[in-house]
């Protein structure tokens, strides 16, 4: 229970508007975008200024209470689901300021709470690029896409949240700050502390400020789409177009049951017969995209596609994406409950992976659209079912767990991009070792000694 | 002491070829790269099986030794100095397989004391690259290059050891095997304990196996070099280059003075009039090529090069690389000791960076020699000395110590690339903070309870 004297406290210092203690008002905190049992939190703090966490964190901890920090809850892993229900949820959505964008030195700095596709448009119009796009990047916010290592469909090309962070600041258990990281692009000074932080669920300090990369932005892009009669036919030729050493910047897949339900939805013109597509772009200079462009066609003509089209123009590209943007949408429209996995495997299993994908359907009678990240083997088989339908719900369990075991079994791992939050923990001693569990545990108990930060997820304490 | 019970311990699992207990055969492992006290250790052992590293450091680790690791000792911040002498060295050089290079997925497997430069070259042979390329590559070992997060000439455009290291397979002081990381391109099971490793200088336990990331080899380059009759102009050309969003692989610098002591060594026509030298070389598709050499010239041209060579052939290109290759031997050979640094800037303070080195070279009366990787603000300015003459080396500390704090106040760091170790421990906090000392002190404490993982080096214990 937290005390009214100390819920006063917390008025004082942030306002009494930043404050949400009322149950109605704390409902919306107490799940986030996985498949789990929500926890309604105690109490609900919005600071507005950065030292301002450091005062809560002290405050939260001197008296025992779990902390959670959020920002839009929309991660797939129950990484911001309170631990109890005296949790307190850390909402770090008023911490939204972008405190620098340099063009000359190709970094900026924000705090946690941005928005990352508003942080990414704010850089475009610098004339710089700021890759990492998570599928949830209209609502994320950076301080979450580093919690999480959060990916996207570039992730190929250009690489995930990690490769982006320069630097951090953060809170300890005792409110202090830690820097890490520079403004340089090379930095050896002290532990490398933000990699450390990077996909750590918010189990290891608070996220204040945060140094990110910028790149010059591609000067030209084309994007194509594939269809295929047979679904191995499209994940060879994902193999085949990565071992022709072209790196296409997305390299998206979408299987039958995807197509036809994208289809039904939105009417946009996809092959409703057609077994696979492959939707694929390049960027670069224009010569190169020129010639990828050409290496891409030989290669799925190559492995049977039966079309290709090219996108001439702005238009046709935007028509191309429509139908992988609205995949996760028409699926999850279907049936109450939407189970979206991301077990990744090596790039060229990804032919091995969606067979088992199609096996597994079958054997637990659960209804699988698979779509994704083919490029980077990171593919999103999605569950539709009931959750209340006991008997429904039980072969969707079963038929998750073996397709972590595939993954596991074909050299792949069980999170791509969505983390392991309470979602995935009972596996994670299988894909890494005893050993490890141990000395992350170590490693936990020592940053957060009375074991309040974000509990049970990742390792559990 | 280590007793002669102990010593056969080890040479019944090793075999006694593979322990070193001479004091004659210790004292190579006594001192590294850089300038600082030597410390014999008492026992020099040589793992030929990476399963060994978990037995080797149990034994230790119950016994209460000090353990270094160390790869080919060729890191400037003595890092691999033992802590005292009844340390024992864990000597990575026989576990130098290269046990997998995967041409379909992009990535190698290696040991620890696999050599840089050799990998690299097998790699290559695979129609792959691994681009990290740190000065000591043609010794250094990848271990070595992942405990001090190496860098290298191609930072710029393609990043340091850690932007490669996909996983990790360390042993922690009780001998467990702990993995983290995959062969995937995208991972986020468990923390991100690769990412915490990678520049920890041998504090955290030993890494057994690497995964790399390889990426396809650029299809064309083109090497450059200007000359300047003023400093100032050479440093204004590197910030124009990347603001007008050109990365070339390397953008390197030579002074006044390296030209002259490299032109004296080698006589290979270097102009020793020039105030300063850049060398610069572009890579990617062929027409990206042709367009950014275009720019830079440009960018050259505007910002006052006298001239500008553009290298027609291969053998033009080696000639216009030698210069660089020959700095740092041209400048060792000309005083008993060497203090090379590595203190780094954002790029565009590259021009106060250069002018506050002259200053200060004068200012303290020492012979300085500055050249380096100014397109990612890290120069090296190398002070020639005797360590032997105290007045000297009162004054070249000072010098040193100075070139920290301007690049801490131009918002730099302390070192780029060349880690902390003992040399520059006592800065630490100054770039930092109280919070981010005490932070990793209570890290490296719950991963080495008992202080023995060479314990002197980055944050002390």
């Amino acid at each position: 229970m937290i005390s009214k004297a100390l819920i006063a406290e917390f008025e004082a210092l942030l306002g009494k508007e930043n404050v949400l203690s009322e149950e109605i008002d704390r409902h919306s905190y107490s799940f986030d975008a996985a498949v789990l049992e929500s926890c309604v939190p105690a109490l609900v703090l919005f600071p507005t200024k950065t030292e301002q966490l450091g005062v809560i964190v002290k405050k939260c901890y001197d008296e025992g209470l779990h902390i959670t920090v959020r920002g839009s809850g929309s991660n797939l892993s129950g990484g911001t689901i309170p631990d109890d229900k005296d949790s307190v949820v850390i909402a770090t959505g008023k911490l939204n300021k972008i405190l620098e964008i340099n063009e000359e030195d190709l970094y900026a700095v924000v705090e946690p709470g941005v928005v990352t596709e508003q942080f990414a448009n704010q850089v475009r119009t610098k004339g710089l690029f700021y890759p990492p796009d998570p599928g949830s990047q209209s609502i994320s916010t950076i301080g979450g896409n580093i919690a999480e290592n959060a990916g996207g469909l570039r992730g190929l090309k250009y690489g995930v949240t990690k490769d982006y962070v320069m630097g951090l600041e953060f809170y300890d258990f005792e409110g202090q700050l830690v820097k890490t990281g520079s403004r340089t692009v090379k930095c050896v000074t002290g532990y490398n502390l933000a990699g450390m932080m990077i996909g750590s669920e918010g189990t290891l300090g608070l996220i204040s400020k945060a140094i990110l990369k910028l790149v010059p932005p591609p000067k030209a892009s084309k994007a194509m789409m594939a269809i295929f009669d047979d679904v191995q036919k499209a994940s060879e030729a994902v193999a085949g177009i990565i071992a022709a050493h072209v790196v296409p910047c997305t390299l998206e897949f979408l299987d039958h049951a995807t197509i036809n339900y994208v289809e039904e939805d939105k009417k946009i013109g996809l092959p409703k017969d057609a077994d696979a597509l492959l939707l694929i772009e390049v960027d670069g200079h224009p010569g190169q995209v020129a010639d990828e462009t050409e290496i891409v066609e030989r290669v799925l003509k190559a492995c049977g596609a039966t079309a290709i089209h090219i996108a001439q123009n702005e238009e046709e590209k935007n028509k191309i994406w429509l139908g992988r943007r609205n995949a996760l949408p028409a699926l999850a429209r279907l049936r109450p409950t939407t189970v979206l996995e991301d077990a990744t495997v090596p790039r060229s299993k990804i032919p091995a992976m969606v067979k088992a994908l199609n096996e597994i359907a079958k054997k637990y009678n659960v209804q699988m659209g698979t779509f994704g990240h083919a490029g980077d083997g990171n593919l999103h088989p999605t569950i539709l079912c009931d959750r209340r339908d006991h008997e429904e719900f039980v072969r969707v369990e079963a038929a998750v767990d073996e397709i972590f075991n595939v993954a596991l079994e074909l050299g792949g791992t069980l999170s791509g991009e969505h983390g392991i939050g309470t979602a995935k923990a009972k596996w994670l001693e299988k894909e890494t070792s005893r050993g490890t569990i141990m000395f992350s545990r170590r490693l936990r108990r020592a940053i957060d000694p009375k074991g309040l930060f974000n509990t049970q997820k990742l390792v559990g304490v």
